[in-house]
């Protein structure tokens, strides 16, 4: 297991992760605990889940932001959404660095500099770019929708809204201080198209971003980013075409909307669940199919390195290509004139399998600890895995031990299921190979 | 691909399988419709529906097999289940030996001499020895339940009941001539232990019972059944513990049952989804947490080239094994002393990932069909795939689409989602191969 430097810091890369995240969950609760954090008493319970939410940029929350949380809670909130979301960013983009991963010529010539021979100096010069880049994304989002909102609401409100819901929105948090979330503002596609492309642009990978930056032609571009791009076009789109088809009718979603609301509803619904988490329809009123797609969605996520979690849309490509190029009797798969690895294979397939059998487990303790309809609470689960925030309404309904199942669950989806098993199992020295035998399968 | 013999028939084996099941299902859905098979007329559906989930050996039924069919309908069950489950068992185990795959030293020296050649006459030879394998135990076990019914219905009705339900145990089908299917022999661990043996005995695979025949110690095994059978009584082991806590005080189940009682019932409901699908409890009132149990298990399935399906026990544990290898990493699993072949474990992962995928469109495809609750329906597709039979009550309630939708999804579980896909995807010429490039997944 690698360390950070050769020199000083000996602490594993999972540990680290996983010890910030947990030491800014830990200060997080203390201080929503505060009395002048809240306008009326939270539990430790809900202090706890809450501080986990935001740090895991989930989106669930078991009161309503705006009315119980102060400036101050506010603030607090604010500050373990940025770190949550922009500070795992730049962790694992500094992990890709030091595990040596190829992150494509023109990028590995940028890191490299930035990064500067492993040190800790380096670190901190590539975290100032991704600060920067967060920090220009934020203000220019901010400024737009502050004079957007002004005429509704004034300039001091209007920027207090929009800082909120920006840094939200950038670091794919999902949290609103509108009681509904965003179904008020559903008739805006303004709104809605300036929040979705800050989520998208902060959930899409910082090496991306990098390589969209220096590079315009597609032929240019890493493999990654061209899978990343072309993945989440397609993605977006199909079903974008898949939620306005099963929604079309449900009056209680987008079925009582003009035709081009229902098409900026529809995109929103559709792009929101691959991580965001914010909501501009109600969720315990949509069809079950519409339901299972967006479970679906939210299990997939972002893009790897970024403000995103889910087993991420890289991962959900390479298994979708290596099963197809196994079908064919190829080796390994091929796309856009490159190779990938068997190797990348395996990391993805083991992924998606303990994410699955993580959301399994995790449905199933909630099944006995929960006495409520089963559909809500898998999606609460897959919601949480995600790190979403998207719920059909049973957040407020959980019990305390729920809520506690809930918040380990958030936690683990951020640092993510290989991160905690890379913690709980040792490496194995394989000194010699046993013989080959033959099992059947399917 | 592959041909059956070189010289007479040129048949690939996918399309070969997949072509006689659905003349089987033909011939049965005809036979079904003549008005001497049913005391009251069926609908075109129906008799497709019930053709399909006794050929495949699901079990789900439209109507009450015990009171809809006269004794030529239940002749005709019969046969389909017999056809369907021994048929496809005696085929796989033929395949298995044509791909010239390892089947173990020993094995492979009778199995080589069973099958003489690859002809033909050798694939008679074979189907005949499996057969033999089949009529001892149906015969044994049919004199066994004959002897024990015959103080309660005399020796005409328990001959009866006998032939049907053990034909119907060993294929694996869970058809029943009860109106509860067995929820009236609850009480009668007697029975539920010798009609869960003989569908574990079916669903545990003929090379495996062979091996077993042949040889007498655990050392002298091949890898795949210390395998399967270490992994059966594991599962079955756990299954059963976590159905007796889950449901002890669930009075709509075993919960109003002596301790005995209770036992045998959560025994029997722990090994029954995998996949023979008869029922002693209710599981249309069955605590949330145990049907999630029940559908992973349902999901996993029996032994390969058994008369069950699912994935198949075998690749549930390659699949976990590979993962932990990953964790650990090591390239390769290693159990008993053996490696497993990266591409076993590729195979697996391959098998398991279509099948979700499989499972979620039919789930995606049936709440658009139905307007029924989400469990029910989810719980009825895997059940459908699996070939289980096992139902939480909606069967009856299926539209006539829904009701296609189904079949085609038993019918597509029996074969394998492999097969289905070896048919429509043309295998792919590799004669360069692209550079490698880097994804980054998870
Ligand atoms: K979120
Ligand atoms: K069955």
């Amino acid at each position: 297991m690698l360390t950070i430097t050769k020199k000083r810091i000996k602490i594993p890369p999972p540990l680290l992760i996983s010890g910030s995240f947990l030491l800014l969950i830990l200060i997080g609760t203390i201080l929503l605990k505060l009395p002048i954090a809240t306008t009326e008493p939270i539990s430790w319970t809900d202090a706890i889940f809450v501080a986990t939410s935001a740090t895991t940029v989930t989106g669930l929350s078991v009161f309503d932001p705006g009315t119980v949380l102060t400036a101050f809670g506010e603030a607090v909130l604010l500050v373990l959404i940025q770190f949550g979301g922009i500070g795992l960013m730049t962790f694992a983009v500094a992990v890709l660095i030091m595990f040596r991963k190829k992150i494509g010529f023109q990028n590995r010539l940028y890191l490299r500099e930035a990064f500067s021979q492993n040190t800790v100096g380096g670190i901190i010069k590539l975290a100032k770019s991704i600060i920067i880049f967060a920090f220009i994304v934020e203000a220019i989002g901010i400024t737009i929708l502050t004079f957007y909102w002004m005429p509704e609401y004034g300039f001091s409100k209007a920027l207090h809204l929009s800082i909120f819901h920006v840094i939200s929105a950038f670091n794919n948090a999902g949290f609103s201080l509108f009681p509904d979330n965003l179904i008020g503002v559903q008739d805006q596609p303004f709104a809605l198209f300036l929040l979705s492309s800050l989520f998208i642009v902060g959930g899409i990978g910082f090496t991306v971003v990098l390589d969209l930056y220096q590079h315009k032609s597609f032929q240019r571009w890493s493999l990654h980013t061209k899978l990343m791009v072309s993945g989440t076009i397609l993605i977006n789109l199909a079903a974008t075409i898949m939620v306005l088809v099963l929604e079309y009718n449900n009056k209680a979603t987008i079925g009582a909307m003009s035709l081009g609301n229902k098409i900026s509803a529809a995109y929103f619904t559709a792009v929101t669940p691959r991580t965001a988490g914010f909501n501009v329809v109600d969720y315990s009123v949509m069809e079950d199919p519409t339901l299972l797609l967006t479970m679906i969605l939210m299990f997939i996520g972002g893009g790897s390195a970024s403000t995103a979690s889910g087993i991420k849309l890289t991962t959900f490509i390479v298994v979708v290509l290596s099963t197809l190029a196994f079908l064919r009797s190829q080796r390994e798969p091929e796309i856009f004139g490159r190779s990938i690895r068997m190797e990348i294979t395996i990391r993805s397939l083991a992924i998606t399998t303990i994410s699955i059998l993580t959301v399994w487990i995790f449905i199933f303790l909630l099944t006995i600890s929960e006495s409520l309809p089963f559909l809500p609470l898998a999606f609460e689960v897959v919601s949480a895995f995600g790190t979403v925030g998207l719920s059909m309404g049973v957040t407020g309904q959980l019990s305390d031990l729920g809520e506690l199942i809930l918040s380990v669950l958030m936690f683990i989806g951020r640092i993510g299921p290989l991160t905690l098993f890379f913690l709980l199992l040792k490496p194995k020295k394989e000194n010699f190979r046993y013989p080959y035998d033959q099992v059947f399968t399917g």
